[in-house]
């Protein structure tokens, strides 16, 4: 009689410890899928612009988690925390280039070149906590000629999860 | 008596089980805590320098940690680890930049533009081990003409913790 | 008899448990451990390059994971997994840089730049998924003047482990 109580009680100590084990292995196989969201994408071909709308890459280097759109040049957040952003670009000769960064419908950053008779870089950079369902991307301003070519991608757009947001 | 003993210990196993659960989730949430400094921050208005003074940037988009402060421009290092830091520049037309990045008082690495009459960008990027108290800033060499609006922001200095340090 | 049983059992219980914890902490090392691959490195002198050969950055920032030559310029992927690379560089005054980046023997990505007279600067970034083994290096295009001093580190090559690969 003990030792069946004994043997059910430690039955349910190891099952518990097993589940536990279970859990932990869920719990980071989550925290790992969670926390991986890149994107990388390149402009393959001259690009101009003459009115305030989205900029799209059309050569895709990396796309964990699928969130950068090449169609729409969006990157949709998919999971909340803490991104890096940067892109870059290069004008046509004597052409100039001013790329505006925006989080939903706010500005954020810029970066512009012109270089008289010749080409112009300008790129740049930042940190930004997002939530799920925060587009960011990049708008024209002006008049823009953007270079490229199968062989010259100048022009980039990158993003990715730097931190998950924490879980409650 | 038996069942007594039973009772007493396989209570006492499932209450290790759970004290290690609650464990691991403090040593998960501590890594998590202890691996989070971020900074992002721009210019929104022209900076003139004539003297290697530390770079301001007013408008700060992160400050996970705390560790920027945007009246002396400077990153306080929090957690001993891995740092990358990022900055970006646009001249005033026909000015120049001339900025260098220091830890602690040791020269780093600079960025330099100077464009005849128009804007010229620049921008560098360093992966740097830090210790906690180390100090990080931008410095300008030289006259620098920084330009900066509310809705043109070019300058930018971001930093973030890729790697905390082990613990031993 | 009966408690003889139970307190076997019981021992039973609480190795497995205790494994459980040695496995969890071996775990999380090894994640830690696996995890941590970046280089940074700088040019201290001028370099000018007339072939397609390999761009060099002699003065070395960070190397953990000792993935980044600075005798080729190659940085050889010791872990699978999401990294990302960024490069600088600033022309001799009037001369001009073209850096590209390959993965392997494929071209990836470019920075160009080109001033007048003048001192231009250029970058650019990626987010690339490596395997164990492949290089990532810059390469000059036709005719590199790349600027380069002890106290004037503009051109700069870094890259770093974002996400290690999925263990399966």
């Amino acid at each position: 009689m003990a030792t069946t109580t004994t043997a059910l009680l430690c039955l349910c100590a190891v099952t518990l410890v097993a589940s536990i084990g279970v859990d932990i292995t869920e719990h980071l196989n989550k925290r790992a899928g969670s926390s991986r969201v890149a994107f990388s994408a390149g402009l393959t071909t001259n690009l101009e612009l003459h009115q305030p709308v989205n900029i799209t890459f059309d050569r895709v280097f990396t796309n964990i988690g699928d969130a950068y759109d090449n169609n729409t040049g969006e990157f949709t957040c998919p999971a909340a925390g803490t991104y890096v952003f940067q892109f870059h670009g290069l004008t046509e000769s004597d052409g100039s280039i001013w790329m505006e960064l925006f989080k939903n419908n706010a500005y954020v950053i810029s970066a512009y070149s012109h270089s008289a008779n010749d080409y112009g870089a300008a790129s740049n950079a930042i940190v930004l906590q997002l939530a799920v369902g925060d587009v960011v991307h990049l708008q024209g301003h002006g008049d823009v000629y953007l270079y490229g070519a199968s062989d010259e991608v100048y022009a980039t757009f990158n993003g990715f999860l730097l931190y998950p947001a924490k879980s409650s």
